[in-house]
């Protein structure tokens, strides 16, 4: 077990308490103290990690990706999305009619995605909070967007490696999640660069005939 | 006032505090008890909502937009940059490889962005957290998601409202911190349609064989 916790990462007693919960099947005993443990171990062992402390997800929740994993009937689709529909929360509402903008949305793409789906939500309360600021996302915008991550992912979800569904799995979560900072740090990188650009010199007149100081009283014209 | 907090949504004392606070011009004073508002006091409240609420900016950054937006002689962009650079936070370290890694993708691009812009830092950081579980993302890969990202800037930018730096500086700012869950759970969903598709039916052999679940011993084969 000690092996087992070294090439993890995970401490011994974290080890323990899956064995516990019948997370992590147990190792083929070799004595009164000894198990073996395997690379099926490890595996899931790092898919406990990815779900509970990359993905947030619950311990119930990480059994149930666990049971979609074990279940052989289970499509490779089915055990990820098992994983994956739990990554967006669905405690809070959303409005009807942003609501019925992605729906809208995932109509006319086609996109195949459950009819409860974790991440629509996410997304209608998205667009409720672009709303409540009164900055709407027009709906060209969207679909914009939409377009360009339909793209992207073609390209992403090639490349995971699906030499078994715990593997699969665990990558799917990580990607998802730890992808997500990087892209929204690299836009942010390239607003930064662009605004360099455009608005280098370009200063608004009126601003200019405008602008008062805060505590500077307006100037007569 | 009562009509100001009106027409910004802002309540009376919040109007009162920024007053104090030098954060708001006074009103035109008419009578004892009343002031006259105009457009830019409405302007400049939604400057400072968006910056504190959406944008999460304490106070004394509140100020220093303020102060760039108040500043004559500042371009548009280092009015946008005061604020913008702000949205990300400088206060935990990255590695001095991944800082090295984002370096030279700003270096390959052309990148004009502040020798040590925020946004940077935040990348970097965002490449550790996939190192530290295992998954390095490739430089290619990183290249390739800059090159979606600059390509939408050009668009993005290009719909800011440049009436007005106050508008201008609010604009940037919402967009930028509220369209992140749209793109997010737009990414969600697009996985989640690809998944749909690509692993409908494809389980791995492998994983067939080896998977037990939890609680049942390595069936011997």
């Amino acid at each position: 077990m000690s092996e087992l916790s070294q090439r993890s990462g995970v401490p011994v007693p974290t080890i323990k308490f899956y064995l516990r919960e019948g997370l992590l099947p147990p190792g083929r005993a070799a004595g009164a103290t000894r198990a073996h443990y395997e690379d099926r171990h490890l595996r899931r062992l790092r898919l406990i990690r990815a779900l509970a402390d990359v993905g947030g997800l619950r311990l119930e929740d990480v059994r149930r990706v666990l049971a979609a994993v074990d279940d052989e009937r289970a499509t490779l689709h089915e055990v990820l999305a098992s994983a994956h529909s739990r990554l967006s929360s669905t405690e809070a509402e959303a409005s009807e009619e942003s609501r019925t903008r992605v729906a809208r949305l995932v109509r006319k793409r086609r996109w195949r995605v459950a009819a409860d789906s974790s991440h629509a939500l996410a997304l209608a309360r998205a667009l409720d909070a672009l709303d409540a600021v009164g900055d709407p996302l027009p709906q060209e915008a969207l679909e914009g967007y939409a377009q360009v991550f339909a793209d992207l992912a073609v390209r992403e979800l090639a490349s995971i490696d699906v030499e078994s569904p715990e593997a699969a799995a665990r990558e799917a979560v990580v990607r998802t999640i730890l992808i997500e900072p990087v892209l929204v740090t690299l836009r942010r990188l390239a607003h930064e660069d662009r605004s360099a650009r455009v608005f280098r010199t370009r200063r608004p007149a009126r601003a200019r005939a405008g602008a008062a100081s805060a505590p500077v009283p307006r100037r007569s014209r």
